[in-house]
């Protein structure tokens, strides 16, 4: 067997864990010789449980890890921007979870350094590696759907996260919406011009009180004429519902969910269908799965990344846009 | 047999016809005594092949005639309020079609003759009475959907007007999303405070250069806090595009377009369905069917109507709002 | 308007009712000039509801009315033949509900005097006329399913009818898979060569009782190697189910069920749709509608039926050897 | 990390490479220790590969070591019975691929040797473990579908094996219709009394030159009364069809192929979905992770395995009765 590619995860939370179980099955190359956790319980509980050779409570023990190549950023939001910088200068390739920072200022930071280093960074945008959504991008691609007129993202969760978390998430244009953002400019191709949203605290009033919204519908404006409107929920009593509706001259593509089984039930009751999968480990596991992939590829073999350091800056503008134009009241201009 | 409640259609054009149909097929209760039209020919030649006694060149005829009841208004827009008057001062119930007038003075005079005259006044939004939306209204009736959070509306025909048209027609909002905008409202139960509009010519420049949009999402917040969005387009190439998903408290509610046939063929090539069925006729009989029995119903029965002038107003002010948004490019307030 | 032709409707139960609304609203052409009912009362009171001229107890009476062309025969089976042969010296072309006769020997009989008359004669198999059926069979002469290999027919009531009724219809073969044999020869488009049953008392005992059963699974081999397998119940729980798929070589093409909406909802609870229209007026009304105008058509314009009298024959015999088929557990020849 | 166990794969064609992933990623208890075919390289190159210890030609070399629990018989059909006989002597829990053999004989002698030993004896059919049969069989055990009255199974491969194969293969009964045989038990959960098969050479005139028939509608009457019809086809234009219908005294449940996305594409040549996904290994491959567990699982925590030998012989016994069928043309009772 050929000598594996030696990566690092700092962080070792849920999103950590599941990009080592991606590598561990699914990316015979790679090899995690390391992983972090402020809490080392928790780096020191994984890494035996996984078989992964060195734990420990602090970060720069794999920057400076000479036998590393790669590292994965699954810290807290907080921390990405920091370490992102760090990891750079130590020359390894990056893997950084979304959102880079809340902070253009700071993911500028993140991508002068990652430039001046010249080292791979791939931001986790994990949704473009879905399966119906890549679809959806290859039959535009393919110049099925034509010139695009109107693009429509579905987006909402299955349960609100608490209100202490809706506190330092950022806002929902942030936490949530971003995702949408990367999915529309993923799609249409080109550049958002001007942002305007609706929204309201329908779902939970302690949303409301921890001043966020949990009900948006979001038009955007692209460069090329394309509308696009997104519309999201905090809590969608049937579960997590992930769609897109694209339309351009010569028809349109849609995306429905994913849902555990075919399995269609008819009695005197009616007609019974699968709710969708429950929520992103169930629906988009095969797409974390193919972003590592991807991100390995580029690694090794020295391929642009799929998702790059200005597809981590792009969404955060258009949040920060999405912010301003519900405060106003008006569309705002990016 | 009992005797028969008497009416005149005045306009015997596409829709001086469907009505015509509708009633000698399936309302056995009425009988169409007169048909009028500016082009007496046209009456003249329906007439002889539906088996109605009398054609005229002048609709005067019909509002004078002591046996007639009710008119059903199928003229051109711009005579529709004129008729309404004179038909209401007549004495007669009115069946109008939609847009009752562009300016909503003139709309308002027709609710204050109608007023004053005591008769019936429906106004031809014929989509409440489609087998689709009238069941997602009665699931919304019964609280399956519980407290309403986001309304979608897709509105696509499947091929432009002529640009001679467009140039009279009012702008898009008052003919084209007009229909949105009365199913909005009967959809929420509740009156539209602020509009957005997002909108661009994508489809046929003529359209641009007759001074209208042909591609737009359109935002709607009602008072109760809903949130709707329309999108509209004047040519998908699939067909005709009529569907609309509420979302709520509880749960969506979603419905497809109707299809000629349920047939799936599935080959090397691929899986192949049917496209919508393909334009508004073909789509919408059934619930032209249904508008005129409950019309008569509410005539013959002193019923309320189900479509009220106050229904055939507020779409009207609804659409001057959207206008008046695309060329601001900021929201209206109602 | 050109002078109408002029028909006689034997039978005043509901068939006959569903075919005078089919004529009356959707065949300008042709009048109703009489209707006969064994039952007078109820002959006279329809007639009088739907301005039918002549009422009348004795069927004769339609027959010697020289003005009437055509007879429609929607009496009891059991009359079919003798009022066909009576019909056919009469001169009147014959639209004849299914079956023609239980007896082999009298549909024989029946086509004789038809064809020394020369009259025309359309058996009621009204499902080949459905919109969804019909688009499957167009899809099979397009070529687009290849040689066919296998057909299936799903053909479930909502509800068994009563052991009375049981007793005298002549048995499940012959009163109700005769319309799946007739649907089988219509989409194969040749004659079947052997028939195997496999059978069972399932949804009610009284059935049984009644010397018949109410669950069939029936297996067609025919001459051009084509295998059909229908399966039969006379209760599903969740409505009426009516189904084909055909499989050739270079695919398949498959019929859904029609409902009353294309609603989804979804829920906490699930996602729940639509169930099939109820029976068979809900789901077939159309294809009545479209029988009767072919037929009017053929008489009209001196065209072939499209459902002849050999079609009328030879689900007969199919079902004849169903029921011997039952009897010995063996498949049993044509 | 606990001691895993240890466990040998006999045979490292496809379906020994298939389990061999399965363990290695998602069934960490497990070790594969050592794997055997008697094309040594083959057995070499894919232990490199996957980092298993030993390789080598031999079978008995696994059966002989005494670390190893459980082997995985995947070795060509002919050599099912004797392996798995030596390995029972062995003391080896044994996983066993469809058909242990094709001769009622051997298998009996395998199930007589596993008694004997106290060995756990699973057999490889995997479809039960389907998310989509499992699911159909959750909701017969839950009563929704209330008592069987006819369960319909689709079961059509999308291309022919070469006629070579065909010769050897036993005949399509037990090369493919066996995996529709133990779906049939599995949904009905009782026995077969009479097997009944139409069938034909539609395909390829190959096949019908080696002996064989490559469509087939096979009727099976179950103890209770259920009767199941399975429709099978060597080759499907439109790929890989798997299906299932239980239609029972409270409702039916249906389920569709899988298929790669749930992108419908819609343009004015019509309305496109995905084909079903391809092959086997496509759709069925969640399902030989799930057998491989519950193998495991039983093995390591004594519980009765899913598939048992019985499991394994009343395919064979039906198979050989269809057989018979189709050569006598008359039902066969078992």
């Amino acid at each position: 067997m050929a000598k594996k590619m030696k990566v690092g995860i700092i962080g070792a939370g849920r999103i950590g864990k599941v990009h080592s179980q991606s590598i561990m099955n699914h990316i015979p190359e790679v090899e995690i010789k390391a992983i972090s956790d402020v809490y080392f319980e928790g780096a020191k509980e994984w890494a035996e449980k996984m078989g992964i050779p060195t734990a420990t409570n602090d970060y720069k023990d794999i920057l400076n890890d000479p036998e590393i190549d790669a590292v994965l950023i699954c810290s807290s939001t907080d921390t990405h921007a920091q370490i992102s910088i760090e990891a750079a200068k130590a020359g390894k390739h990056i893997f950084c979870e979304k959102p880079v920072d809340l902070s253009v200022e700071k993911v500028e930071a993140v991508l002068e350094a990652v430039k001046e280093a010249g080292v791979k960074f791939q931001v986790g945008f994990n949704r473009r590696f879905d399966h119906n959504f890549s679809r959806v991008k290859n039959l535009i691609d393919e110049g099925k759907v034509g010139d695009l007129h109107i693009v429509k993202i579905t987006s909402r969760d299955p349960a609100p996260p608490p209100a202490e978390y809706v506190k330092v998430s950022g806002g929902i244009f942030l936490d949530m919406t971003i995702h949408d953002f990367d999915m529309a400019r993923f799609l249409v191709g080109c550049e958002v011009e001007e942002v305007y949203v609706s929204a309201a605290v329908r779902v939970d009033p302690a949303i409301g009180e921890a001043g966020d919204v949990d009900t948006a519908v979001i038009t955007l404006k692209f460069e090329d004429g394309t509308i696009c409107v997104i519309d999201n929920s905090r809590k969608a009593a049937y579960g997590y519902d992930q769609r897109v509706e694209v339309f351009g001259s010569k028809g349109k593509v849609e995306v429905a969910n994913d849902t555990p089984s075919t399995a269609v039930l008819s009695t005197e009751e009616g007609v019974f269908s699968d709710k969708p999968k429950y929520f992103f480990l169930e629906r988009y596991m095969d797409s974390f799965v193919d972003e590592m992939k991807q991100f390995m590829d580029a690694v090794i073999n020295d391929k642009e990344v799929p998702v790059t350091g200005i597809d981590g800056l792009k969404p955060v503008l258009i949040g920060l846009a999405a912010k301003k134009s519900l405060e106003t009241g008006a569309p705002v201009k990016l």
